[in-house]
This record gives C-alpha cells, structure tokens and sequence, in this order.
C-alpha cells in the first residue's frame, strides 16, 4: 500500500480559465500535487485523468496524515527532530572522507568480526556521524541517536518529511527496437522534477542500501522479479503500486533517505551525473557493519551487556511474533480473496438468476395483476447480480490494501533476523572479551571498545526499533481504517440495494 | 411460512387497571388478538410472554395484510364474493343428503371413470351445489363459481377470512404414561375456542380432504413424518410452524374451509363430537371425483373441448415451470444456507482471530503509545467474531422463510399433476365420445352431459388456478419482501458495526 503523502482534497469547485494553465476541479474529487512551490496562492496538480493544471491554494485541503501525526509523535516525545544546528558542516564533500577509513579486518569472516570491523572509524574527530543530505537544500545535516522520551532511542528526523510519487509506466526500447522495457517516473516532493527508472534501477538501489545499511536497518525485498504473461498491463500497474510502497518506506526512514545513494536515484541531474554517481556508490567503502561507524547516541551512556542482551531477545520475539501473525493474516486473507471473488459471487448471482427465472415463469401465467410481482421478482434478481458482482469488486478496494500492507511488513520483517542476528553476534563476542584479555589477544582498552560499540548498536537497534513501531502504528491504523471504511460502505450499499429492491414489492 | 392474520400491532401505551381483566401494552409491541367479539370497544388479546387480557380496540391496528388484499381483489374483480343470500337453506343437515347420491360406477376404474361417476348426482336438484358450512354461525352457505372479471372464473370467496393459530405444543401421555405424544393448540379466529390435536389428527384430516377434494383442488402434504433424535425441542418447533402454514392454507381456501370436516376439526365441542364427526366424515361418499358434482359454473357458458384443453395445458405448463423454478431456489437457498452456517462464517472468525492475535502481538511490542491501535485492532477483531455470528445466524431470520414458503409451494405443485391428469382423461374421454355414440355405447344425450361436465372440470380448474395465482401473488409479495426487508437490516447492522469499529481507530 502507498501513502502518497502529496495527495489533497478539493474543497470547493473550481473552473479553470481557458488559456491560464489552470485546472478545474469538483468539491470532494482528490488530486495530487506536482508542484507546491508556484506561489501566489496557486499550487500544480494532476487529477486522476493525468491533466496536470493550477489550482487555487484555498481550494484545496492537502491530505497529511502521515506529517500530522509525526508533528503529533514529535510534541508527545516519541519522535525528536534534529533541531537545525549552524555547526553543521556545510561542504558535505568534508564528511565524505569517512568513506576512506574503512580498514576493514576482512580476513576474519563471520558477522562478529565485520562488527568488529569499524574500530579505525572511530579515530575519525566527527561528533555526529550519521550523514543526511537535505539535497534540494544541499546543506549538510547530521544525523544521529537521541534518547527520544518515554520511547528511548530514536532516529533524528529531519524536519521535512520527503516522499516521491511513481507514475506513468511507460514502454522504451533499446538495441534499435529489440529489447523493450518499461520506465517508471519518480518524481520527489522536494524538486517536483521527475527523474525515470527502470525496474533495474530500483533494483540497484535496493543492492546498494542493502550492502550500506543492511546490519542496522531492514531494508526490504523490492517487489518479485516474476515476468508476465498475458496481464502485462495489470502487473505493471501491480509493481508501480508495489515500487511506490517501497520507495514511500525508504523515503520515511531518516537514515536511508538522506543517504547520497538515494539522494541520487531521486534527483540526479542528467545521465552524466546519473552514471558518475552510480559508480561513486558502488565504490562506497561505509558499508555493513561499518555503518555502525556512524552513528552516535548522542548523549546517551553506555549500556550494559545484559541490557543490550535483553532489548535483542524482546525485539527478536516480538518480530518473530509479529511475522507470525502477519503471515496468518495473509494466509486467512488469501483465503477469503478466493472466497469473495469465486463461490460468494457465483452463489449470489445464482440466487439472482433463481428469482428472476421465477419472475419469468410467474410472467407466463396468463394472470392479471401479475406485473408488480413480477417486476420486482426481476428487480429483486438483478439486485443479486449486482451484488455478485460487487462482492467479487470488493476485494480490490479494501482486503487489496490490507493484503498489500501486510506484505510489505512480512518483507520488513523477515530482515530482520539478519540484523538481530549481527546484534547477537557482537555480544557474543563481547562476552567472550575476558577471556581474550586473559589470553593476550586484545588489550583491556580495546575491550572497553568493544562493549562501547556493542552498546551503540543496541541503541541502533532501540533507534530502528522505535522508528519502525511508530511507522508500524500509523501504517496499520491507516490501513485498518481504510479497510473498515470500505467495508463498511460495502455493506451499506448492499443494504441500500437491498432496501430499494424491497420498496418495489406491493406494500398491501 | 405462516401469515397470523390476527396479529395486531399496538399504536399507543396501555396500562391496565389492577382486578380488570387488563393487559398492559406497550406502543410499537406486537400482540395476537384471542377474541375480537368481546364488544364495548374492547378485544381480548395475547402478548409475547403469552399473557392474555383486554386492550383497548382504538390502541391497535390490526395486522391484516391479506385482508386487504383480499378487498382490493374483491374490487378489482380478481375475486368476487359470495353475496349473503337469503335464498339460502337455513338446515344444512337438509344438505347433507347429497352424501347419499353417489352411486359410483366404480368398477369400470381408472380417471376417467371415475371422472364420469358423477352422472347421477346431476339429478340432484340443487343449483348451487358445492356446499360451505359457516360453521360458527351454523348457516348454510352455498359457494360456486364465478366469471371473475378479466381473470377468469373464480371461486366464491366468504366475506370472512377464516384463520387459525397453531400453538402450545404440549406434552401427553397415554397407556398410563408408557406412549407419550404432542398435542397442538388450535384456535380458529371465528370462535377463539381452542381445541387440541395431535399430528395424527393432522394426518386423518389431509387423508379426508384429499379424498374428498383432491381431484379438483391440490392439498399438500402434511409436514413430514420424521422422527426427531436430539433436536426434540427444535423438531417441534419447526413442525408446528408448518402445521401453521398449512392450516393456514387450507382456511384460506373457500372450498376447503367452509367444508364440514375441516370445520370439524378445527370447532369440534367435545370428544363425543369429534369422534361422531369423525365417523361421518369418513363415510362421506363426495369424494375423488365426485367432487365436481357439487360445482356449478353459475351463469357461465359450456366450454368448447378445444378451449378445455388449451386451458387444462396451459396450466400444466406454468406449473411444471414453476415446479422447476422452485425447486431450483430450494437447491440454491440449500447451499447457501450451508455457507452461510459454515465457511463464511468460520472464515470471519478466523479474520477476527487474526486481528485479535495481531493486537495481542503488537501490546507485547513495549512500545510507548500502543494502546489506541491495540485496543481498536482487538475491537476490529472482535466485530468480525461478531459478524461471524450475525451471518451464521441470519438464515434462520430470512432464507428460512424464503425456503419454508417455496417448500410450500413444491408440495402443493406436486399435487397439480393428479389434479390435472383427471382433467387430460376426461377430455380424453369426451374426445371419443363420437365414436361411443357410434358404437352404440352411450346416447347423444349422454355425450352433451359428459361434454358439460369436461367443461364444469375446467372451470372448477380454471377457478383453481386463479386461487392458486392470487395466493401466490400474495405470498411471494411478503415472503420477498419479508426476506429483502430482513437481508437489508442484516447488512446495515454490519456496516453499523463497521463503521463503531472504524471510529475505534486514530484519526491524525
């Protein structure tokens, strides 16, 4: 499922001026906004026939749930934004050296020792290493771990909530017509200015967020690979809706939006700078546990090893539980998918066709006054059609996002046992420390150092943790009152069909 | 189905005065009046919790749906009334010597002979000749048939709609307690008297009228015999709701009601009376075809054998269709039912079950502000065990009535092919006539008389049907309109709990 968070609500009609690249629109109808930085009261958007035009900005209500509620989270302690800082860096180019520090201790193998691998970083004079690139702004900002209330750690989130919208899927060829394939536009909140991918771009970004946050954030599968068949224009619709989700979650997660590789992706200038910045993020050396290098809980103490162990073991449960329950749902709603589109429908329609077959043969009576009756016998059958039909429509309003929401989340989930697992690794490590100070072969500072890092990581993982139940919180409420919405308008158009069907019959 | 033609609704509270003989109702209750004759502006009436006393008769508005329609049949000309006739015989005993004309020629067998036994009893001179007994105001009433306007011949209908009320199934014993029985109330509307039967009086009756009548005038079938098991309690109920819906029929039919053994079943004095009545009525010669002796088409032309056998096919063919039509519904209303008691609900309990179990996960999450989304996914889940139950439970509040009235309907169109294979050998019958007159075998005169009775048969047919499609215009009316008005409320009582459901969930 997809928030766009750049969707508005029209308030009142609207009738554009022929000639003034307006746009007319109807009280209630949703548009979406493509460029907010007109001025002038005015705003850019599309409505759901891709007519692009101006639209007043009194007209219009933008729908923003999603910053609603992380104003909310913000004023209640849960979320904290980092306040703009005029000690921030401001060549970001400076920060970019941390990419050379990496001397990782690669020879050694195994998640323990690539989480051992960033000892060098810390050598390295940055107080706030979590690097964020407001990119429109180009300003560097500095990310990093705050002891977010109540909820303990959290990510700091930059005070502008960034999104994209995915659109237009569009056929190219390349080698003179012989390969074709399907370009998407992305076009970011920030710039409006629509850049294009294909599926293997995605892709390649995914391969390198993976690579570079994979140890400290779930970064999820894209959509599958699965070629078509005959419902190419269905799947394409499908996966533009699916890249939409994943791109919607990568732009809401502060550490991964603000990261140049997806700053590049969104908003790169032209094919040049395109492909130099593609080969500069291949090239990136701040990858897997590096990561960790990178971030700071600022102003926060050192946790202790039984501590960082308990915090793993709850979020280890708690999203082996969720997955659990995640996929009993899907499971549940796949099933009665089957049901709402196949038996339910066909047995609805059955009884419709009954009625109306009985209207028929009440029709060849020869009886007078048959008429009323048999009118609305007939009505009453076409009601039931129109039901079947509906029932089998359903679905794909509401149980659709429900099935979609949840499966992102199983593809959130099952990251993270990788990223537990990493967690895990470091404290077994650090308990073993003891021993190799005993034995010689690490020194009682580099010890200490160790159990500093494992501490950050657990904040890491606390941050994460926090960031991925408050998306957690909103999703699901978003989606479950989506759902009961639908549901429920469901249910009362069926009643209202019903009850016109039933004013037809004779009320002697 | 059953159609309580003496239920009324009260329009106003009632409080009864204490030591009068009072019942206090309340506005909007239903109630069932036990005696309207009581006068002084009073009824006698019964409650649900079956409590019976006095209600004002300007508190209530008597149910009396069929009574209406019963007028505007009456004005349209769909039904004509038997007008109070002064010319009729005060002694109906003088009547019953009818009983003793029938010197059937039942050796020679077979429909047709049978169809040709009444010769004889055209000498009887009488020119109203189907006899009805009002039995509460021991009068004799003198029914036939009528041209009823563009409808066709009809039969005289009384100007009282006789109903009955089949209630309080009552355990009895016999043999000192070793065979134990069911024993049903039932009160006719004209006298209010109750009398007790068991389903084997039920039985001797639907033996006598389908002996008696069964020729002219399908009689279904009683409810079936079955044996109960566990479900005593359930069985009792069902069978005596179907024992309802067949009396109810058979009062509403003008032949059948106003017949001396049907009135005997239902007003009998005493046990001495029944048991004499019994005997006679088991010795009454007017049975099978004989019948139709006692049916005079007043004032209408002879048929010509063509338009006889057109008529006689055309019936055939509506309701072999309708037979097919109902018996359709009944196999779809079947397997609907079956969903509807079992995978659609499970499947809902099972969506239940999984957003209850997903709550459950998420309040393990120790996760600040959980509780809004908990709580809500947990009332989410609970609606949807809630809806599991209202859809197992619905059939029983609509599909029931809707499968009880076709069930109906498929036992009495099960009767019409005996009662039209009389009709198809006696025009058989006429058809040769030519050549028995030939042959020697019967007079010209004989052939004019067999040819007036083939056409006193299709009256008596057509007089039939036209009771047969009023009653079914009148019963499909409510039955679908009792099932839309029930499938509506249905589903807005779910988009009602859907819609509390969704208000659960956090608006930001």
């Amino acid at each position: 499922m997809f928030l766009l968070l750049n969707s508005a609500q029209v308030l009142y009609d609207f009738t554009a001026e022929p000639g003034n690249n307006e746009l007319s629109v109807r009280e209630g109808e949703t548009i979406t906004i493509t460029n907010q930085n007109i001025g002038g009261g005015w705003i850019e958007a599309k409505n759901s026939r891709g007519e692009v035009g101006l639209v007043p900005e009194d007209y219009i209500e933008v729908w923003s749930g999603y910053q609603k509620w992380l104003l909310l989270a913000q004023k209640t302690g849960v979320i904290q934004l980092c306040a703009e800082d005029d000690e921030w860096d401001e060549e970001w180019d400076d920060v970019k050296t941390s990419g050379g520090y990496a001397e990782s201790e690669a020879g050694e193998g195994g998640a323990i020792n690539r989480g051992g691998a960033h000892g060098s970083s810390m050598k390295i004079a940055l107080n706030k290493v979590l690097i964020a690139i407001s990119f429109y702004m180009m300003r560097v900002r500095i990310y990093t771990v705050f002891q977010g209330g109540e909820a303990g750690p959290v990510w700091a989130y930059p005070d502008y909530q960034l999104d994209c919208v995915v659109a237009d899927p569009k056929k190219g060829t390349k080698m003179y017509g012989l390969k074709s394939y399907i370009e998407y536009q992305v076009t970011p909140t920030t710039t409006n200015k629509p850049v294009n991918h294909r599926y293997k771009h995605f892709d390649w970004l995914y391969e390198r967020l993976l690579d570079k946050y994979g140890s400290a954030i779930p970064i999820p599968c894209l959509p599958d690979k699965q070629v078509t068949g005959r419902f190419e224009e269905e799947f394409i619709k499908m996966r533009m809706e699916r890249l939409q989700g994943w791109m919607t979650r990568m732009c809401r997660h502060p550490v991964v939006s603000s990261s140049e590789v997806f700053q590049l992706f969104l908003s790169y200038k032209d094919e040049k700078d395109w492909k130099m910045g593609k080969r500069k993020a291949e090239k990136d050396e701040t990858v897997e546990v590096m990561i960790f290098s990178t971030i700071e809980p600022e102003g926060l103490p050192d946790l202790d090893l039984i501590e960082v162990e308990q915090k793993c073991e709850q979020f280890n449960r708690f999203t082996r539980a969720m997955d659990d329950g995640v996929k009993d749902l899907l499971t549940i709603g796949n099933e009665h998918w089957k049901r709402c589109t196949g038996p339910l429908p066909k047995e609805y329609q059955r009884i419709g066709k009954a009625f109306q077959n009985l209207s028929s043969v009440f029709n060849s009576s020869g009886y007078e006054g048959e008429a009323t009756l048999t009118d609305a016998l007939t009505a009453a059958g076409k009601t039931y059609e129109d039901i079947a039909q509906m029932v089998a429509e359903q679905p794909k309003k509401d149980l659709h996002f429900l099935m979609e929401t949840n499966n992102e989340y199983k593809g959130l989930l099952g990251c993270f046992p990788d990223t537990i697992g990493v967690h895990k690794a470091a404290i077994e490590k650090v308990k073993e420390a003891d021993k190799l100070v005993a034995t010689g072969k690490i020194t009682t500072s580099e010890k200490i150092t160790m159990s500093k890092r494992a501490s950050t990581m657990s904040y890491a993982l606390q941050a994460e943790m926090n960031h991925f139940h408050s998306n957690r919180i909103y999703d699901y409420n978003r989606v479950m009152q989506q759902y009961l919405e639908q549901q429920g308008k469901f249910y009362e158009m069926i009643a209202e069909k019903l009850r016109h069907a039933h004013s037809q019959f004779t009320t002697m």
